[in-house]
């Protein structure tokens, strides 16, 4: 008999999100999964671990029949508790979102989500983030679940090489509009920031974080070009920073 | 007549630290400085940004004649609003630290001094992040010092790739022990997280974040082993996270 995967869920929207509901749907159809996510929205936090403080965890029953958990603290904490002090053993996938907006291009560094599935990656588990492109609490999950269920289904038979995870970005459009899944790299787009000032009664100033999405990388292989063009992108990314090709550039230089 | 470059200064311990004290005495050397760090300790706040929340920025006599801020917000907060609303123009440099504790090997995905330097990196600014890997507020940071004289001589000179920062870290010796700068790769080593249980007086229970340091990457080119060797260790990071690598891999699967 196969025994079925024990999969770990989390997000950076919170427990309740819609999001991380129809991740569940999906995903439940596959393993048996614990989930554990932060009990407010944390997107924005990138990779922040909580140091300074305890973290309070909370069973819930938000899920029937699902062991379902809130976490004070992020995404990635949600991991390393849920894996230290909740699975009994290593699950064989860590997934995280569904987000609600996209976590393409530069914004996988700032984003929870995506952080949560690096840090199952760390731990050696084939791990995924899921984003969504709407913003919306109501966006149509429709096209995204296919998109998770294909993905999921080709993991799980496949496993990820070590050290690697995958950010999968789903576009926001009709079914009929739906182009399918591409291999991307991630585009070279960053944000220009600008803040908006906003006085307080005191007089004191203060600044809300705005900005405009640069976009300058425009080649048919990135995953902000896949998205703006109808398809899913999913990129794998690495968790070893190190820019190998340049260490033999840098011994070069003249040292101490 | 040579113009001095302008420097952006940061990091993640706070604007009071005996880091950037040190961090500012020998930058303030090769540039015009302006200063804006976190008005309390960050660490661990990895890439984290403020978005529910507008960030409060308030000037600082701290560094006489030096333009100095401190900021309710993260490091890469510090790092935008810099770039955005207080230099006139983009710096030549932009230096975060001097942390408090190594961020060597995975901890520069949790630091949030890399990730200032990530976020100058990508503005497209030579970006280093400075760490000694002792804890104390008092750690004598004569090396250190060295060090950063030397990375920032020799980035002044040449620029760094796009693309790339430089993640330092110092060893906590004795001037005569220590044996020169290392350029390495991340150590691939990782955290046994162990949480610390506390109950409070209302009997809620509460979990304090802990872990080892796992080491099973003992080969001699990583950032660990060269500070655990009296070296200190410069590695190459990349802000872009795709594995380009394993695009081609990816493509031979079957997709929707």
């Amino acid at each position: 008999m196969n025994k079925k995967p024990n999969i770990l869920v989390t997000n950076d929207d919170g427990i309740s999100s819609p999001g991380i509901k129809s991740l569940i749907e999906v995903t439940g159809k596959y393993g048996n999964l614990t989930v554990i996510a932060p009990d407010k929205p944390m997107s924005g936090v990138g990779h922040a671990i909580t140091m300074r403080k305890p973290i309070i965890i909370e069973a819930v029953t938000h899920y029937n029949g699902i062991s379902s958990w809130k976490c004070s603290g992020t995404p990635v904490d949600c991991v390393k508790f849920g894996l230290a002090n909740i699975l009994k053993e290593k699950p064989q996938l860590v997934v995280s979102g569904i987000n609600h907006g996209s976590n393409a291009s530069i914004n996988a560094l700032y984003s929870g989500t995506v952080a949560a599935a690096i840090e199952g990656c760390l731990e050696g588990i084939s791990s995924i983030a899921f984003s969504l492109t709407n913003w919306e609490e109501d966006a149509d999950m429709t096209i995204t679940k296919k998109v998770v269920k294909h993905v999921i289904e080709k993991v799980l038979e496949h496993d990820l090489p070590k050290g690697i995870l995958l950010n999968v970005n789903v576009p926001d459009v009709a079914e009929k509009d739906f182009k399918g899944i591409m291999i991307c790299r991630q585009a070279r787009i960053y944000w220009h920031e600008r803040f908006i000032e906003e006085v307080d009664d005191d007089g004191n100033k203060m600044y809300w974080l705005s900005g405009e999405f640069s976009h300058n990388d425009k080649r048919e292989d990135t995953d902000q070009w896949a998205i703006e063009n109808n398809y899913a992108a999913i990129v794998p990314l690495q968790i070893d920073l190190t820019a190998h090709h340049l260490i033999s550039h840098f011994k070069k230089f003249e040292l101490l």
